[in-house]
């Protein structure tokens, strides 16, 4: 397991737990909350694993790094035993349609994925509610389910459950955030300028959607991949003949 | 245009003055080297746009953030005018098939399609050749190309230009790139473990992908969007009948 919010987050503590009914649990996560770093890597600097005593968890490590980072690490510095899949969350905070790409808790799965394991991602649509435990129970029927079928590899599962009480699940495609009034532009005591970014989400509800299902209330599920090729305009752009001078 | 190598890297230069043959260059790119920042964005501090006079740009702006802050600053906080085509680069060091997700050069050229722009990335195969020019060159030559035909919106060139002088251009898809020995472990002076990631590549060289493209001597061009979504697993998850308990 990782996440974005850090080891000592309360969604990751939910949904360890939960995770324990199926078997050994291993948490590798930052040591602080690194949301927003998309599926940055630390190659500037060394990266240190601290391993600490937790009582959700068979083992755990906090890494002072990114979630992509914890991933790699985890597997490829074998911090831990390969386990048989890898979820990420619970994130506080929806991350859905063009918002996975800056999400690191979507990216560390996608970084499992990368590495050919099976990955769910997880996030809660709710910035104050810390009732992460339905969504938790959830995750673990999930992988309890993909265990029992097969879906070919280079896959994930992105999950976002919504504010209140769900009685439905969807399984959707992206859909598109857009944001209005992006920065906050205000000066400081010495009259220079800063700008903040802001959050102020206009979603686009095109049915079928992750956007659309959770604002409707529902869970939603989204099979995503990490192939960023547009595959039907290869055939297109081929056709402008370019060559070299 | 922007980059993830810094304002004052060599392939930005290059690629700015090469631009100018065909209209006002706007450069906002960070103050300093972020390579391999992905997609991250900044939301918990602010951002400092500071206007800088370079002699190979119109108007110029160094950010204290990634190369997505850069584009979302220079657009959304409307730092500069509105430009037909976003471009960044060019970057020091390949960034091809599954690496563009790590890439802070690619992921500004996806931002940048994210807010409706047509966008370039370009990357030259070399850490230690300075020589920009030639890359240079045929990015105008594809932002003129691209200006005289349509593409759809939703949609990026990625271009990696390789080591020696090429003779041929290859329209490719995303190909894959693995590494081994990802970690070098090692112990500080007071007995303590530290990781450092390592760049030891093994390429996959599938024909029709861009590392085998690049592999093989050539200019690579490849279509790519940023819809994650794996359209062909949505209806086989969707028989998995998911309910809520």
């Amino acid at each position: 397991m990782t996440n974005d919010d850090g080891i000592h987050a309360p969604g990751i503590r939910a949904l360890a737990s939960a995770l324990r009914q199926l078997g050994t649990v291993s948490v590798v996560a930052p040591d602080r909350e690194r949301s927003a770093t998309g599926h940055a890597i630390t190659v500037h600097r060394p990266l240190r694993a601290r391993h600490l005593a937790l009582d959700f968890a068979d083992q755990a490590f906090a890494v002072d790094g990114t979630p992509a980072d914890c991933v790699k690490l985890a597997l490829e510095a074998e911090l831990v035993l390969r386990p048989d899949i890898v979820v990420s969350g619970i994130n506080r905070g929806a991350n859905l349609g063009t918002d996975v790409l800056y999400s690191g808790t979507v990216s560390a799965a996608i970084e499992a994925a990368m590495l050919g394991l099976p990955a769910i991602a997880i996030s809660l649509d709710d910035l104050r509610n810390t009732h992460y435990e339905p969504a938790a129970e959830f995750a673990c029927y999930l992988a309890k389910t993909w265990h029992n079928r097969d879906l070919p590899p280079d896959t994930l599962l992105n999950v976002n459950w919504p504010k209140n009480t769900p009685s439905q699940v969807f399984v959707t495609n992206l859909g598109r955030r857009r944001y209005s009034n992006t920065f906050d532009k205000r000066q400081d005591p010495l009259g220079r300028d800063y700008f903040w970014m802001c959050n102020n989400v206009v979603d686009d509800l095109t049915p079928h959607t992750d956007v659309w299902a959770v604002a409707a209330g529902h869970v939603s599920v989204s099979p995503i991949h990490f192939d960023l090729t547009n595959y039907r305009l290869v055939a297109e752009v081929g056709n402008w003949q370019l060559a070299l001078s």
